[in-house]
């Protein structure tokens, strides 16, 4: 069903790249419907066009909150061209025909996004006032009008689309498919359904677009699982090196990036299956990730790497040697980034900027959990064992509270002098977690002697403060709260051994 | 900032419980202004109203697609009570003040639902009109522009705020305040969002709508974080006996509903975060109960427990000796729920009709990971160890590869006789996993002699396949595909040991 436009009407906030379509649509002999600010960009390129005012009779009123809100711009997008009665009424009520509607949205989301977190300030109104003159009302009408009836009309709902638009008229001179109608129609839906989502987001205090920035993966977290991102990771990393980022690397890329994010001062981090395999703080880089690999050699191997600080040469050819998926860090020395470089396939990741998603969700049964992410790591540092914490232990407990955060439930973390030095996670039971982490010390020839515990939850029982201090550890931290919490504390109170409450569990699935 | 309505704009497509709204504007002497069906509904009842068209001075047209999109409709929602200019426009063109705008939208969802899967089926142009038709365009703009201007207006964009409304109006002789129209506009923007992802849906062929029927939760998955569920669980299950559901016993319920629809014969399971750490097939449910139990009674305290058959008294007498969180099955014999209710916070979930969500989806950095569910447990049933599985090898093999499958990755699930006798998950080396699921049967005493083995994913060394053989296992079952394959394979050729590659990878995180 090829169609030819006779008339077309634009009415766009942003003007950069309307310049070809206007100087093609003149070209083929179309007629231009436009209003305000873009019927002057029009004139001002010594092009005619039509007043929307002159279709409807009526002003631009309301300080141009109605201005295309009429039965003559409507009827002329919505009428259709088969159906007789609308013909008749359409000759009638002298409505012309309007085949092409280029409309864009007033920018709300930009508007929100440039007042700092207006979303949960109190009350500003002037800010308020602002983001509520950006809520557009007939551009979304007629966008949605057009791509209604798209059996007759093409809509072009974005600036993206000025230079598809060019081409399709230039080669099928003014004339359009049915197919391509319907598929810039898709497209207008989906521009209209972020910009409503923005919006009732704004209102109802949500923060997550789920629709927004697709990209496609070449499958899920399984090869007979089809997938798709939602996002714009270059907010996230630039990749400066590797084969495409599939679903499972972006799941450990999102755990390592959590973790990093915690540290300040030099930590290198091993992450599989987004648990933490090895992590370590020392004063240089490769002495971190010297520290991070000695912790699991074994589940190092094709594990996803981070650091908070710039890669140099000398960790780049220790790296070198061990296989890995992916490698992030804030920069790279370029003598280190000539050295990794060299296997063709790995990922390497530059981190840019800080972001700080607030809110995670996850499909569970026939709907959606949705939550904040867990922020903080701590209520309160009580200390409640027959001793205080020293300063050494001070240092690894809130490290290893850390550690642990990020670790599967159930999670035991190890921690001696900055180093995982044995860990148990994603265990259905705590001590089953912890006799894992102990074997994983053992099974690395680490002396637990002087190494802390951390746990993501409470000791339902005293078992295993007994099997930790069996094993050498001697200070623990944990958020409390279980109801036999006194047994514990009374282990460590009678076997002089130090123990921190938080208040803050850290279950994570 | 009280203020008195005066005009109220109504046109719905659902009449029922309008009635009496539509009374107590009358009663309060507002005046109303309607369109075709409701200005019948409202004549109908005796009532005054204003025909729109009588304020448009402009008929509906196009067969009833324009008619309210008209300056005098929309100056009336839109124009600012506070500004000079605005007051004066409205009074020179005549337009009336429309301070409460009642609107609903055409059921677009509805008539998708209405034809089986409209989405991914071929071109059906009858079916296809008829949706296109339940596109509104007047009504959601309406709606939005007595959203936008809150300041001054009340917009019910719901039949469900029909009884609020009355309560409000009749409570506060028509007067509202700030406050009030402000919630509803944000309702209403959510209204007409859920609209648009609806079209945008079915244009771009998606399925999933996360902001659709939102419950709260009294936390998320730690007591500092904020959650709330989308969706409605009553289509998953009935709750008959228990404490509110939490965020994690839903995703551990959800886990528990993936795991038992993979099986027609008797089964039960026990989870814990989110992983089986007990499952057995037995005759009777009494049996398979205190088999799933036996594999590891120790991290059953506080699990999630499901049957697909109805739990009778000497089931519920058994589990009652234990404390547990949830148990999910179809159905409850009347004494079997009675003995079951001694303890008040357990929750008692009967399983009603059967849900199969498609898509799921996970935030990760800062979007949103979305992807087919993992449905399938093989691709093929390809023997290729140094002999075929046995009959009840075969048997075991296929009942190993499901419990793997909904255990976290890395995961080895160990099967003997249709139960459970040993798992390692959330392991980050695979090593790692079979050596906890070793330990795992030890512990319980199980003989491994004549036990299988299932792996999520392939074997990257022959490691593992000597370990398990070196504790009695015979036959594997697991997805092939790394470069050394061959390796494992030799080895179970060598040895004569069954295996069986099934081409299905089974990551879960």
């Amino acid at each position: 069903m090829q169609k030819r436009i006779s008339g077309a009407l634009i009415s766009v906030f942003y003007k950069d790249g309307l310049e070809p379509v206007v100087k093609t649509l003149e070209k083929l002999g179309i007629k231009i419907y436009s209003t305000g600010g873009t019927q002057k960009f029009i004139e001002d390129l010594n092009i005619k066009c039509i007043p929307v005012e002159s279709l409807t009779t009526y002003p631009s009123i309301l300080g141009g909150r109605v201005k295309t809100l009429h039965p003559s711009v409507f009827g002329g997008i919505l009428g259709r061209r088969d159906v007789e009665q609308d013909l008749q009424e359409m000759a009638q009520y002298k409505i012309p025909e309007i085949d092409l509607v280029i409309v864009d949205l007033y920018p709300f989301e930009e508007t929100v996004a440039q007042h700092a977190s207006p979303l949960f300030s109190g009350d500003n109104s002037g800010i308020e006032k602002a983001i509520i003159e950006k809520i557009d009302i007939g551009g979304p009408s007629m966008i949605r009008a057009g791509a209604k009836n798209f059996k007759d009309v093409l809509v072009i709902a974005a600036k993206e689309d000025y230079q598809p638009l060019v081409s399709l008229l230039d080669a099928q001179q003014g004339e359009t498919t049915l197919e391509q109608r319907k598929q810039f129609a898709a497209k207008a839906f989906e521009v209209v359904m972020n910009y409503d989502i923005a919006i009732s987001n704004y209102f109802n205090k949500a923060l997550f677009n789920p629709f927004h920035e697709k990209q496609g993966l070449r499958y899920g977290e399984n090869p007979h699982q089809q997938a798709v991102f939602y996002g714009d990771l270059k907010n996230c990393f630039n990749q400066l090196h590797g084969k495409e980022i599939s679903y499972n690397n972006l799941v450990d890329i999102d755990a390592a990036i959590q973790l990093i994010s915690e540290f300040d001062t030099t930590t290198f981090a091993i992450i599989k299956h987004t648990n933490v395999c090895g992590v370590a703080q020392r004063t240089s880089v490769k002495d971190s990730w010297d520290a991070a690999l000695a912790g699991d050699p074994e589940s190092a191997f094709g594990g996803v790497l981070v650091c908070n600080k710039p890669i140099d040469a000398a960790t780049a050819s220790a790296i070198n040697e061990i296989f890995f998926e992916v490698l992030i860090a804030p920069a790279f020395d370029e003598d280190a980034l000539q050295i990794l470089k060299s296997k063709k396939n790995r990922i390497l990741l530059q981190l840019t900027g800080t972001y700080a998603p607030q809110i995670q969700y996850k499909s569970v049964l026939n709907g959606t959990l949705v939550q904040d992410n867990d922020k903080g790591n701590f209520n309160e540092w009580k200390e409640v064992g027959g001793r205080n914490a020293t300063q050494q232990e001070h240092a690894d407990l809130a490290f290893a509270n850390i550690v642990c955060k990020h670790l599967k439930s159930n999670a035991i973390a190890l921690i001696k002098n900055r180093q995982l030095v044995g860990k148990g996670c994603g265990q259905t039971s705590r001590i089953d977690a912890l006799r894992q982490a102990i074997e994983k010390s053992k099974q690395f020839k680490f002396d637990l002697k002087g190494a802390v515990l951390a746990s993501d939850a409470f000791f339902p029982f005293n078992d295993c403060v007994q099997l930790a201090h069996a094993a050498g550890i001697e200070a623990f931290i944990q958020p409390g709260g279980s109801v036999r919490d006194k047994d514990s504390i009374d282990y460590c109170v009678q076997n002089n051994l130090a123990m921190v409450i938080t208040g803050m569990r850290h279950f994570r699935h």
